[in-house]
């Protein structure tokens, strides 16, 4: 049952309209979902609608929220979200870091007071989309557990790059965690168990069962140390240097009190490529270093090594001309959205 | 068999001496071998010595290189290494990155011409010795395969932070491969065996004998696709956007011709915190993160959760205190260039 990225679009959009937000800002935040949903990341698409539009309707998100820039330098800003949904505020933050770099070759903007953001990946594809370098963090309620605790302590805590090479964009978009909690609320809601190694029970031991998560399960660091580390990493700078709430600070935007505000932070950082060298150069020598990974020797039975980024591409461009397939879990929630809504889910 | 800081500095600067390097120049670069074995990252400290001694003598590093400045804007920095050691070059261009952080609120500095760093932890820890967040990265000669190749691909290419939290220093310095080559070198010269899931031979199956790497086996990716995704951005930070050699274009430093260059590159960048909040409140908030992290409840057995650098800096402080217990490959290959430079290895 495909669906065209067009229709997926207005659907998010009168949803968006519908809990209150202006057509610019209702935009916006349909723009970065539905990014998500055409690279076939829906674990952090419109998956979430229902989810966001509750904290809207409860007041936890604020409809009017506008973020602005409260401080800044020839290189930084700090923004406050003004407890809009973390699309608006990442999406306005990014822009002001590549402001900076526009203006200086590197930008960095710190996000307080912000909310769930979705794909960090779609934060630092504008970066991109500009012509620069751009990466994407955030912080998030705890999911997560480090090295010698038995509990949740730090959020998956994503982090995403993205690179212009050409006309190829490079995307890595991450969790900190094993995976991502979005992919055990998949497996959770398709009644799949899930590989030893992504939980932990309430005690540290290994779990494989998705629906124990998040309350009797905890996701484990990518690379033990090496995950925990870069975790947090990125609580310090989307956490604590932005003023936003602070790793059990941040409050869970889709089980915690929907009227209150979640407070996640993020951060942005855009690097212009062109004040440190010419497009075409880069563009020369991003292809030389693509072309030496595509031709490495395969192992038996691989006929490709895949770039980063590389099936997000041809994921989008396979949705810009058939529509996009969703999985049974994402079309589940669009349904309730649309009974809850009242505003008709368009099916080709 | 211990041995002070001091000696081990003292050591380090008369055999950099000797190979034709200014005073200023040996103390630069023995400052930051000593550093790591202060922290007991042996496998990048004053180990890898005669391994640079080599190249000095040979012509592939110049013993009067200097590092300078060759393009830069009001937050960035391009830097040629002019062939110096890797310690001195990624100094300096730490060091111009902390001058643009200054003046902007942060700053990029990315060195070309460069050669092997050793702990990228060394650049990290010059900004949070400025009261800045560091970040350094470097790339490196492949050893390190991705997932589908069966041979190596990109470097280790490790990264590093280190964050500034009252008295204490947050600091993480890992290779996005599973384990450093470093770590396996040093099992391999202690003549032991090594855990599944660091090296894959040349079919890309798990291996155990790391005395088959580098040429029979490689280094797998940390946390697969994610490590190898990180490692694709350090190879374009450090490689591609600095004009330094990249991924095969890098000369190993200790494997191939000593009289070629190796044309490392690598990339730091230097974030005030002081421009965003009050080092006063930083700190207090990163106080409140590290207590909300050490207090979290514990698996069976484990009495401290412990902080990134945490065991770096008490393993500094016994150091300063006692001197450093080398471990024994450490001091064969200390030995080895004593008795070739005629320099004595003062002992406790």
């Amino acid at each position: 049952m495909n669906i065209s990225l067009d229709q997926l679009s207005t659907f998010g959009r009168e949803v968006f309209r519908q809990a209150g937000l202006n057509q610019a800002n209702a935009t916006i935040a349909t723009d970065a979902l539905v990014a998500a949903d055409s690279w076939g990341i829906h674990t952090h698409g419109l998956k979430n609608l229902g989810g966001y539009v509750k904290r809207l309707n409860a007041g936890g998100i604020n409809p009017l929220g506008q973020p602005r820039v409260t401080a800044e330098g020839p290189a930084w800003a700090r923004v406050d979200g003004d407890a809009s949904l973390g699309m608006i505020g990442s999406t306005f933050a990014m822009q002001q870091a590549i402001r900076k770099a526009t203006a200086s070759g590197i930008g960095f903007a710190g996000l307080c007071n912000s909310c769930h953001f979705g794909a960090a990946g779609c934060y630092a594809s504008l970066a991109a989309d500009e012509g620069m370098i751009g990466i994407a963090m955030c912080n998030d309620t705890p999911t997560v557990t480090v090295p010698g605790a038995r509990g949740p302590v730090l959020g998956s805590n994503p982090i995403a790059y993205a690179v212009p090479a050409g006309e190829q964009l490079v995307l890595l978009d991450i969790a900190t965690s094993t995976v991502a909690g979005g992919k055990v609320f998949s497996a959770a809601a398709l009644g799949e168990s899930i590989p030893e190694g992504w939980i932990v029970d309430e005690q540290g031991r290994p779990a494989t069962d998705p629906s124990t998560f998040p309350g009797k399960s905890t996701l484990t660091p990518m690379a033990a140390h090496k995950g925990y580390g870069l975790a947090l990493l990125v609580e310090i700078l989307s956490g604590v240097l932005t003023g936003a709430a602070v790793a059990g600070g941040v409050l869970s935007y889709a089980y915690e009190d929907p009227s209150k505000p979640t407070n996640h932070g993020a951060s942005f950082v855009a690097i212009q490529i062109e004040a440190l060298m010419s497009r075409t150069e880069f563009d020369k020598r991003m292809q030389s270093l693509i072309n030496e990974i595509k031709n490495a020797p395969k192992v038996t039975g691989v006929q490709h090594i895949l770039i980063p980024g590389e099936r997000e591409q041809k994921c989008k461009s396979k949705a810009l001309e058939e529509g996009v397939n969703l999985p049974d879990d994402v079309w589940a929630k669009l349904i309730e959205v649309s009974e809850f809504s009242g505003i008709d889910l368009p099916v080709d």
